[in-house]
């Protein structure tokens, strides 16, 4: 393929189904790339309002001779729900896409999840192509073929395992990207710093020593590295029956913080944030995690500029039953992914609700 | 297991996932066999109207233990809707299920088609169990993890491939069927005699000559035969790649029959049947099936009271236009499944309008 601009891949082997994530700058850019990834002559790109001015145009190019349509949606959390879902299989029906059509997703998590699970029901299933424009997007949401719409308070009630055909991510969209969405995309980085340690833990430590800036800097690698590290868990089980589950570290307390505040308060990376600073002092609190770690940690979140503590007026009772709708939740118990220390995480079904509220009390 | 009734059981073994389909006379009465094949301490039973009244209660009792609740639908195709399947949603939600739960489908193909997609999507996918209550259910619509709602005019447009944990067939749930729904169920069975041929065919045809009783007489030995033809497809091809397609015979002319007809006047057996007639007028029509074959198959379809010709003022070039929407279509071209004889049957892509139009004349 022709382009200038330097190619990363990353390959993806499921026992059904193998497929790529090319990291490239410019990619959006790259007609000759996006064709030859986007390989069906019925292209439907779902965007949204945010995302459209500055990047639909050379989407749309590229599809030029193929049959193609646009949705575009408003943007934000509140519009990954039925009603979206249903404007996209409605213009799927009335423009007679078949079942080997493909449907391009650009835009952040929420556009990835919703067309996503678009394309998993329509017809049984046609192709998609991830193409992710926010950094959270990139490091995690458009990797591992998770896919869904929330539902009344459900958070991702809805949704299946179904992996895209391609996934095309562009570095340079991050340009784009608002700075306080960027930081809240660092949050997921750490994530996988704190799932790993070793190596990715040191490289992590390095580039927040040097503050955001530096993420900017490193995008291609940070993103590949990220990628590796989810696609790793992905191949091992896909379908999270084990150790996938690890990836939702900090994300039992992330859903309740952001099912508690409506969705409002929070963005999901930067409830993320909070939600690894609970896990760490749960860990703490159950004698896994030494206190020095925990305070790494904590400086960690906090001095890249993460929320990293629950608001003091927070019912902790409320959100505990908040918890209550994880998905998680096996044998009517709830699971969390505890840390005996960075790159030794593990599911842990054993944590009392006594355990749980002293843990809480201390991220107040 | 204690149960004095026979008990036959064919295993279906998928890449992902393994399960057995039970088919036991008065199964529905056998709490042991229920408890142990829904391994699960959430029940959610779905079912309707029609069937609630006579298998219910059994059902019902067998979970008395367990968190069990109930939803019970109108009867009937126009409720195979997105508005029943957020209704089955909304218990799941308001009632607390986790993902370890599991969801009852008891009823035809309707109930067993809504459940299963709803399974399939509720947390990315809980467990279920088929009961099918009508013999087209059991021969067919409940074998192989087909799962789906009708959207607007498209028939089983949104759905997935997703299947189920067991599968529990009581042929004596027959006896309270209609005998029109019982009748419709037999194009079913010719189906697969004509996909199979041999002995298949021949023990089908002594079946037929002996009438619509012999079906009652020799239910069990009947289901066994069509649920181990379609396991072998589904084996072969889960997610309909290549020759799970054959089980499609006749559904491109009955879908676009039913959907002419606002599914309306036929129930969907009778539909295939005449798609039955018509997809072997049209492989005559391209002298691939001989004179004598297509006699043969009039008469099957025919002498057992099935509907077999496409009335008169069917406005033939709408109902092509109809098939437009068929799930099979492939780089914007129709596909047919078409028959050089009973056992060889294959998928044709070179159909001409010409030759199409002319066999559905024939059978007008």
């Amino acid at each position: 393929m022709a382009n200038r601009d330097h190619l990363l891949k990353v390959d993806v082997c499921l026992s059904e189904h193998n497929y790529s994530i090319y990291i490239c700058r410019n990619g959006l850019n790259n007609a000759d790339l996006l064709r030859q990834i986007a390989a069906s002559s019925q292209v439907l790109i779902v965007t949204n309002h945010t995302i459209a001015p500055f990047y639909l145009n050379s989407i749309q190019s590229a599809f030029s001779d193929r049959h193609c349509n646009t949705i575009i949606l408003p943007d934000g959390e509140q519009y990954k729900d039925h009603q979206s879902l249903f404007q996209i299989i409605e213009s799927l029906i009335v423009n007679q896409y078949h079942r080997d059509c493909l449907l391009v997703a650009l835009g952040g998590g929420v556009v990835g999840d919703l067309t996503g699970f678009a394309a998993s029901i329509y017809q049984r299933g046609c192709k998609y192509l991830q193409i992710p424009t926010s950094l959270l997007a990139q490091v995690d949401a458009s990797v591992g073929g998770k896919t869904a719409i929330n539902y009344n308070k459900g958070k991702n009630i809805l949704g299946s395992f179904y992996q895209p055909d391609a996934v095309l991510i562009d570095p340079l969209t991050l340009n784009t990207l608002p700075k306080r969405e960027f930081v809240a995309g660092i949050a997921e980085i750490i994530k996988y710093g704190l799932l790993e340690g070793g190596a990715t833990l040191q490289r992590l430590q390095e580039l927040l020593s040097q503050g955001v800036e530096a993420f900017y800097t490193h995008s291609a690698e940070v993103i590949e590295m990220c990628c590796r590290i989810k696609v790793k868990y992905v191949e091992n089980d896909e379908k999270e029956q084990n150790e996938r589950a690890l990836l939702n570290l900090g994300h039992t307390f992330a859903h309740a913080l952001e099912s508690y505040t409506d969705y409002k308060q929070w963005l999901h990376g930067e409830a993320v944030a909070i939600g690894l600073h609970c896990a760490a002092l749960l860990s703490h609190q159950m004698n896994l995690l030494s206190l020095n770690w925990l305070k790494v940690i904590q400086n960690m979140i906090r001095d890249i500029g993460l929320p990293w503590l629950i608001p003091k007026n927070t019912d902790l009772n409320q959100l505990i039953e908040l918890m209550q709708h994880d998905k998680k939740i096996k044998n009517n118990r709830l699971r969390f992914i505890l840390i005996k220390k960075p790159g030794a995480c593990y599911l842990e079904t054993e944590v009392s609700k006594e355990q749980l509220l002293l843990s809480l009390q201390k991220a107040q």
